[in-house]
């Protein structure tokens, strides 16, 4: 069930070579329609639940990536959270109080942007925890995940949005440039971005003691980041060989 | 701000005469995809938070309308929450407690598959409340969603899908004949489908007792349902002129 162990410098964050975008994008469609049609019996059935996971470096398109790959599904059976700083009320709790109560019921797809893992990221390469700390927390996110697959019959699958260091600092810079993105500019990121090293080797971390093994992602072309994506998420869903329920024969 | 008295009875529940059905199909996906560039907007600009509720009979096609006109928005910013007959903990609290925790905040549009109506519907129509308290839920409900709209800016839209009790009865018995629909059938709503007049009664009266007024929908035919459900939804947006957020010129 683990990951082999993942070097994230040995894994190319650009598509491979060859690849036709404008084919990859006619494909990405096609998979997109087929993935709400999968939701529909999904929700139909309601025997299992997924929670899909996005992670990944400031820029990296978690968001967009989340409009892309579920732009056919029905909102109705379907969360979405995004998670921020935690405000005080969760930080006085432990730090998987808050995200419990968004697990996906049966029948569910529940996205996290930003996730658990935040909670052995930011705080990890920020030292606001010790090592002995993160340990725990690592072993809490996979009973927290395991259970969620063995009580609940739920597919968890997480991707890690792989960006290279060059693509994320043009992305930061059109912030400031490009008036329509204007909006999605904060300071902050610029500060952590200088912390690059340090967050890679963190999330490389997370990836090699998950039970629950993560999908590599190379984000640095959004048309690839989005064929990816959603084909995966078409293969998980398709492997749970879904039915419309039927009424029992009198 | 009130609606002119509504009697149900004299309203279409079905297309105006002469309307294209091929040219509406059209129309409403162009509308479909307008409304997720206005959801990319209020997303953006964190300015106004978005209610709609849909409220009406069974089989009146509140997770069909659901599915069609949200098409093409992002479920980043979207959240949409079915009430169902309230558990234990929820009854033990005023009938609101369940509802307030599901209110949008702002960027957000918010959907209910029923909603809060239904504590002066259900619970009337079976007359489980007496019609002091009918009245004094009414009250409240109009105070919630005044304070929704003039405290954080929320338009609250709300739809009323107006179905013949002819084209109920035929989409009951399509759950029972067609497989792809029998996942849907619940022996329950054959009973209440029976108290068909007084269910429309105790609507016309929350319609008429409403302070933020309904959209009365003719539901009867799906592809004309979507379409003025989708227009309505754009054009109620596309009046908040709404405008991504620029960096401040230094």
């Amino acid at each position: 069930m683990t990951n082999p162990m993942i070097d994230l410098s040995q894994i190319p964050t650009t598509a491979p070579e060859g690849v036709k975008k404008k084919q990859v994008r006619k494909e990405t469609r096609r998979l997109a329609k087929r993935l709400a049609e999968l939701q529909y019996l999904l929700f139909a059935e309601k025997k299992h639940g997924v929670l899909v996971v996005f992670q990944g470096m400031d820029t990296s398109g978690k968001d967009g990536a989340t409009r892309n790959a579920f732009q056919y599904c029905s909102p109705s059976g379907m969360g979405c959270y995004s998670f921020k700083k935690p405000t005080d009320l969760e930080f006085a709790h432990d730090f998987l109080w808050r995200v419990q109560q968004h697990s996906p019921a049966k029948g569910d797809i529940q996205i996290f942007i930003r996730s658990h893992y935040e909670d052995i990221l930011i705080q990890r390469v920020h030292s606001w925890i010790n090592e002995d700390r993160v340990k725990s927390r690592m072993d809490a996110i996979n009973a927290y995940e395991t259970n969620l697959a063995s009580d609940n019959n739920t597919l968890v699958i997480k991707f890690y949005m792989h960006l290279s260091r060059e693509r994320q600092a043009e992305k930061l810079q059109e912030r400031l440039d490009d008036p329509s993105k204007q909006w999605k500019h904060n300071a902050d990121d610029w500060k952590e971005a200088e912390l690059w090293d340090q967050y890679r080797k963190c999330y490389e971390d997370a990836i090699n003691w998950s039970t629950i093994p993560w999908h590599i992602i190379p984000v640095d072309q959004r048309w690839y980041r989005n064929f990816l994506i959603t084909k995966i998420l078409v293969e998980r869903l398709e492997a749970l060989q879904m039915q419309l329920p039927l009424l029992p024969k009198s």
